[in-house]
């Protein structure tokens, strides 16, 4: 990353109106964002609906944006991800307001993203359990309906503020020290949830996806470096080996 | 107003088209905001468009919506008027962002209001020439295209905050689970020290202790809770009777 500010992506998934991603989008780029990320928009790309609303943002060399099939996908080169709820679930992540998220997204100086979800669904749990932490955006609490475009505009204005009030705040990122992408925590979690189906981990499959939900729960909120994920495919290695012995 | 909570007014000079107003009633209640005072709107009042983008806003014991015919009338009751503009004007005027404004009406505890200009022809210097301050939002400066919604969200949001400032940049993790206990915490480190010991996860003797002290800094980092110390020790007895089955 060349860049000296780092770039936060907002990675909108299955988004239905197509003139919301275009207020997302001119919202964004009103705050100097340029990395839109789309998992399965509902009316395909391009959408001249969002055209319309952007109000020029989605023009060349404004607001880029990317479309994917999975959640996963869309955030496998990031490194602090986190997902914006009307309110906190029952998961033991950080919550964030959308101003302290800013702030600790610029402290980490990470490749960053924020997740919205639909108009319709929101998030799953899934998509949730994936992210490093919650924001919830504090409302009146007898209505609290913002939309997608007016939520991707308060997580906008608090980063743009966040930048420019801080300048450059960079914690220092040693080498060892790495955080790990998405893509490689998922596959750490994959090969974990493969051993544990193949011991007799999960007694029940009823019960299995909230099990897998708590474990990842674990892992993700310890923000984990690379290394780290290394020792504990390690880890995982040496108890299996156990009656080699 | 009976409440000791100072109530700040809303004030759309010129308003065009309905959406924008119902956006703004949207974004105030969002905020906990009631006093919408409409100069002038174009096409009248009551607006169906403006209701149909208010998302419920503009009903009974919501907004309230008052109309006038003059700027001049619309304050007369205000003590701390603002004036929201793209850029500061050639004033001698305070130039507030909206965090400030909002700390400032706080700060004051009068009876104040922000005003905001219609969509195409924004505010004159004679309405400006009323008020005690300007906000400015800041913005990138090659896209500062902030719609009318938009800018009220933004103020409504701030003044939330400012009134609901309780000091906390991060809220604290979202358990309702008991976080665990150093001992119960330990007595997990020595199991698992103890299994990798014997299933030779630690090549050399001499790094050990470092590469103890990195698998415990996974874990205490995650501030686990007695729930998810059972699940780890329910993960490492799985892995371990691999070869069992």
């Amino acid at each position: 990353m060349t860049n000296n500010r780092q770039q936060t992506s907002i990675i909108l998934v299955e988004p239905q109106m197509g003139e919301n991603i275009g207020a997302a989008a001119r919202a964004m780029f009103n705050f100097g964002m340029t990395d839109l990320r789309l998992v399965c928009p509902r009316d395909g790309w391009p959408n001249i609906e969002a055209e319309r609303n952007a109000a020029g943002a989605l023009e060349q060399n404004c607001v880029n944006v990317t479309i994917y099939s999975t959640l996963e996908d869309a955030i496998a080169d990031l490194q602090f991800v986190l997902a914006t709820t009307a309110r906190p679930r029952d998961m033991v992540k950080p919550v964030f307001t959308p101003d302290s998220a800013s702030a600790e997204v610029l402290k980490k100086s990470l490749a960053s993203g924020i997740i919205f979800g639909g108009e319709r669904a929101g998030l799953t749990n899934d998509h949730i359990a994936r992210t490093q932490g919650i924001i919830t955006i504090p409302t009146n609490p007898g209505f609290s309906s913002l939309n997608l475009g007016q939520s991707v505009l308060l997580a906008c204005w608090e980063l743009f503020k966040a930048q420019n009030q801080t300048g450059t705040s960079q914690e220092n990122l040693n080498h060892n020290n790495i955080p790990v992408t998405q893509d490689k925590l998922e596959e750490f979690f994959i090969r974990l949830e493969n051993e544990l189906s193949s011991t007799g981990f999960f007694k029940s499959e009823g019960l299995k996806p909230t099990m897998i939900r708590n474990i990842r729960s674990i892992f993700t909120r310890a923000e984990l470096t690379d290394q780290e994920v290394r020792t504990l495919h390690g880890i995982i290695s040496s108890l299996l080996r156990r009656h080699e012995k």
